[in-house]
């Protein structure tokens, strides 16, 4: 296969995977999932090297397996020879991971924390609550929590600050209570089992600068907590709508200029296309972006990954045996206060074209 | 002194600071200045956890010593008294570094790179040319180029593709005809010094793939090399102007959506406002921000370092002992084709209000 026969053979399967699935998907993004494919035969392996959403990530898949380029089997994926052969004539080569083993490619070393929050952490997690899919959730590694509250506390987000955790199955308000170095922390989040667990714990534990409550995200934010905090952290929802109702609730609790928000951003169910327009909003909501980690957060696997909307969508069906989905930690600051309107907001905030989980 | 006191005295230090030096700095970024302060009496050191531009810094600190809150002498400031009690009462807390030591806070290793890139490319940089003023020089140490070009292995840049260095005292051109795995590599530069160096690596060394042609970035890009590269990396001059010049021709070189373009930031000579006027022209050029990973290149400290600009801002002398100025690592991703023109730009690229090593 020449190079020009290669090339008009990717550009067929792109506009049938395009007419497949009404996602942005680009030239570079299947070639991703080639070097994927060429770098291993596990599925979820595949999914989290490719780095391209869920929903055309399985639809250039089953459009590879109409040509007879990819074979489905038994939870693994295996390009045919003519699979490899087309992959070869686009000049695509296998990843080739350069992650450091020692913090996991997070660049930060969560042991640089006091020993005794790293053990508290984990035994209090031994009685977490378990991710439910009502709400999208789906909870990172304890290294991943202790590694953003290590980062948040290096840019100097977290020692001397009042901190909001928008959404907390991660449990970022208990760990960074445990170092205790903030002033204050406030975690919010619908889900009454977590509201519980959380206060349940400061009071167990003598985390008195903690507090968790109820709170749904589409209503508006209460007064007192307008304007009202350092540094907000945040693992939204991916819904373009869902993202933008998160953050917009994060950057109204933030007292002004110079405070700071986290959260994460994923592949799997956003697109480069999705990230820039997320980028332009931020700035235009008077934030700068100031680190972008991919890769730095990892999910342990949820109870209901079987009835996630993106299971049927897969071509062949085995669990997963380790994380998969990994999110990209987002820090941005704030250079001038934004002009938004604190609303309710009204329909399904966790769930468009893109999202993959809900 | 009440938090309010502090709150006051802060704003009547901002406004000074201000009015000496004509670049911005937020409150935010006094507190980081501040927080540098309680951590290390060492010069250096103070300005590497500052994050903040060394224009703004240095008048800041000149403030702080009119006040008799800081003294500076023989290379050392250290806070007095009343400056610690400032600091307290405006809660601010030392700097608390989680940096991973065995990456240096990369999140790559480099040594997933074949063994013998990284001792031929060590033998390669011990006959280097020195960097010298004229072109605002400065190189990476060795680590860091060799990080790069793993990330960029990583991010698939690197295997099979063409690539473009604009501005190469870094050698990266080399580092990656080292691996062997790109299908080119043209270094440009406008040093004929370094021209001539890394041909005759390439010739010594068999690097046939490799090449480097002198280049005055002030020029339009010569057709040939329009649209033809699959991945730029440069590490500007960051004077606005210059800058930019630097990622147009970056990105007018590449070939078009799915391209990728590495290039660094620091916050010695870029204010976060600059990086977000970065950030909306990149948006604008049609590009997405991949990555952003601060603080990933360290620089060796040049021979020049007393007639820089910024030597004699200084308050006390004494030349730096370890690495002092880093970058940020930006990783950008074209998803469409900019409208950019290929035009001549005069004047000043090197210099503008933010610059301190020209």
């Amino acid at each position: 296969m020449t190079s020009q026969e290669a090339i008009q053979h990717l550009s067929h399967l792109l506009a049938q995977t395009r007419q497949q699935a009404p996602v942005p998907f680009t030239e570079r993004d299947a070639k991703r999932a080639l070097a994927a494919l060429l770098t291993t035969d596990n599925l979820w392996e595949a999914i989290r090297l490719s780095h391209v959403p869920l929903r055309a990530l399985t639809a250039f898949w089953h459009q590879l397996i109409a040509a007879e380029l990819l074979e489905a089997r038994d939870g693994a994926l295996r390009l045919t020879k003519s699979g490899q052969a087309l992959a070869q004539a686009l000049g695509v080569a296998p990843a080739r991971e350069a992650t450091c083993p020692h913090c996991e490619g997070r660049g930060v070393d969560y042991h640089t924390l006091p020993e005794q929050v790293v053990t508290r952490f984990a035994e209090i997690c031994k009685q977490r609550p378990e991710a439910i899919q009502a709400y999208d959730q789906g909870f990172v590694t304890e290294a991943t929590t202790l590694s953003r509250i290590a980062f948040a506390w290096h840019r100097g987000d977290l020692e001397g600050k009042t901190i909001i955790v928008l959404g907390d199955d991660d449990l970022m308000s208990i760990a960074a209570a445990l170092t205790g170095a903030p002033a204050r922390i406030l975690a919010i989040d619908i889900d009454e089992r977590l509201i519980q667990f959380i206060n349940e714990v400061a009071r167990r534990e003598g985390l008195d600068r903690l507090e968790a409550v109820r709170y749904d995200l589409r209503d508006p934010l209460p007064t007192s907590w307008l304007r009202s905090f350092d540094t907000f952290m945040t693992d939204p929802t991916e819904s373009f709508l869902g993202f933008k109702t998160t953050i917009e609730r994060g950057l109204m609790a933030l007292r002004g200029p110079g405070c700071a928000g986290y959260f994460g951003l994923t592949h799997v169910e956003s697109s480069y296309e999705k990230w820039a327009r997320i980028q332009r909003f931020l700035l235009d909501s008077g934030a700068v972006l100031t680190d972008l980690l991919d890769d730095f957060s990892a999910y342990i696997n949820w109870g209901y990954i079987e009835s996630m909307r993106s299971w049927k969508w897969l071509p062949t069906h085995r669990p997963p045996e380790r994380s998969w989905y990994y999110s990209a930690l987002h820090r941005i600051e704030l250079l001038r206060t934004p002009a938004l309107e604190n609303t309710a907001v009204e329909g399904d905030i966790f769930s468009d074209e893109e999202a993959a989980t809900t």
